[in-house]
């Protein structure tokens, strides 16, 4: 067996080189005489390594002191719950962008604990489009405004960051986050489940303005209060030492390759070629308005969804792992995180000309 | 740097054999052609070996249909907060048992969603010991009962299960569970965070009765509330592949060296060795009860603690590593898990021998 081009939603593809580390670093880590798994949270070897961490990723993001970096368990979905219990009252309201099935959980959940009002919509077109800033119903005063800056099942992002003046503005970024660079000072809370760009499952990174920590209601679990971990450099339990290793690793190799600059247009190449590539061809076609087409998931159908099998049997064949669609549209997703190499959107391509030319 | 012994209570020692093959799966695993970390968790091979998991979990503790085997986030910490949020009603009375600084955290999370009623407190004789059964001052009218069965600060372990009629009893197992053969259908719930006999930090194991589901009350997170899990088959979310599968590998291990009957009496002869060569010398000493001490967790004095420093310095020169107690009970605690050879435990007694004659 050789490594495969592996195209998943997440847990999806961590680098070559990264793994390559890892590997190095069983059963022996830092000079520990034992693997970071078994290396005690308290160790100056795996402080060293969470400093180091943070430290990167602030300069990735350019992380202003005025935030406090998490690293939490849970996924981005505990947010979902979490987001309302630090930062509403359970009779104020939130504002919430309904864009896609991530941003419509949110909501389910946000209903728990405060009043929800949904600014905009974009059901009735199948989450292919972003509704305009412009005719956003927003409250006067709203706790907080939320949005998913991508949609991973529809292929959805925005290209913009929303204008909410002075409510704090928050974001599920899982999907997106740093596949660009960012304007962080725009944000109350941005997080993200690690299992896209940032390593393994098992491991969330939550940025918040420090003026933010502190508002928890009462009933809040110690373990999802954000200020709790602020306290306690997030290590109020054992957190997840492996995952933690394995997102710093992540961050200095995107550092090695020169940060988020070079990193953005990489993604922008990427996607750009595999959009070209659907819209050139008569056989596979992807529904999402250009201008708020994801860079991370692309999503496409085939003319023919008879033959969507035979597609990915024989692209799993071909060494392209991972491109069944999501159930609630269909079709492909291929999902082209950091980790995915131009090579590996060409050799996509190439499938996909391949196969329309038998087929189509 | 060759590998050490590691005495860590957690994050802890992983067995050689699970490192290997760890190591040997990446970057590809089970003819993926992709390391575990990047797999879908919704693909064949990883559902197959959660399956496999679960079932290799049953066989070792016995677990029969009755009970859910749920695998979660958070740690033991996070159940903390999830028992009474499942189990009780806010007017509602759970019973607790007060034994060491984590039954403690366990009540200090509960009061915030229920009553809680301390049935019996050791915290008189810096919890030493265990209040003997039959004072405790049980609620007629409890939700559950629940005790930690191995306090891994003060090494003081449960040598019988608690006696509690139709009452719920929960347990923390985190550091006590497969150390030996469990009755588990006296338990309403047992949960045990993974990094101390199970895997990596970062997953977190739940038996829970089945009876017990569906009870959850409406302020529950989604993430926090069992039935979920339950009815997901614990991927409610994108789970932690990567503690799961390393989890996976350490119950195979457990099976193949025949299971948690041969590992009880290989832990039972490994602290009965430690503990005799401690009561054997006027110079180390362990201040807790003989018939309730921790086969798991090993603290002891120096008669002198101004020789602790030299005493860590030299055990960590020596290959024996994290040796160092909790602060709050001072000296040192070596933590002697599954993974845990007996030539480890050779190795710390030989050097305590030598330490105390160059320095006694």
């Amino acid at each position: 067996m050789t490594r495969v081009y592996n195209f998943s939603a997440g847990p999806a593809a961590i680098p070559d080189k990264v793994l390559q580390r890892v590997k190095d670093d069983i059963p022996e880590w830092a000079g520990t005489g034992m693997s970071v798994m078994e290396v005690s949270h308290r160790s100056r070897e795996f402080v060293d390594l969470a400093t180091s961490a943070e430290q990167n990723l602030r300069k990735l993001l350019a992380i202003s002191e005025d935030y406090s970096v998490l690293f939490l368990q849970g996924g981005a979905t505990l947010q979902f719950s979490m987001v309302p219990l630090n930062l509403a009252g359970d009779s104020q309201v939130a504002d919430y962008v309904q864009t896609g099935s991530w941003s419509k959980k949110a909501i389910a959940e946000a209903l728990k604990y405060c009043r929800v009002n949904v600014v905009a919509d974009s059901a009735d077109r199948n989450f292919t489009y972003i509704p305009n800033q412009d005719g956003w119903q927003k409250s006067t005063d709203a706790a907080y405004l939320h949005y998913c800056a991508n949609e991973t099942i529809a292929g959805v992002e925005f290209p913009f960051i929303p204008d909410v003046g002075d409510t704090p503005l928050i974001s599920d970024m899982s999907s997106t986050i740093l596949s660009r660079p960012l304007d962080v000072s725009r944000f109350g809370v941005i997080y993200a489940g690690a299992q896209k760009n940032i390593g393994p499952a098992g491991i969330t990174l939550v940025i918040v303005r420090k003026d933010l920590l502190g508002r928890a209601r009462a009933i809040t679990p110690s373990l999802m209060n954000y200020e709790v971990y602020d306290k306690s450099g997030s290590m109020t339990n054992t957190p997840p030492v492996f995952a933690w290793y394995v997102a710093a690793l992540v961050f200095e190799n995107l550092l090695d390759q020169g940060g988020l600059g070079v990193i953005a247009e990489r993604n922008r190449a990427k996607a750009g070629k595999l959009y070209d590539a659907i819209d050139g061809s008569n056989f596979y076609s992807n529904p999402v308005e250009p201008a708020v087409r994801s860079w991370m998931n692309v999503p496409f159908v085939l003319a023919n969804s008879d033959l969507d099998t035979k597609f990915l049997d024989e692209a799993d064949a071909a060494g392209l792992a991972n491109l069944k669609g999501h159930r609630s549209v269909g079709g492909m997703r291929a999902s082209i995180y950091n980790a995915m190499p131009e090579a590996g959107i060409d050799a996509l391509i190439e499938f996909m000309r391949e196969f329309e030319r038998t087929n189509g």
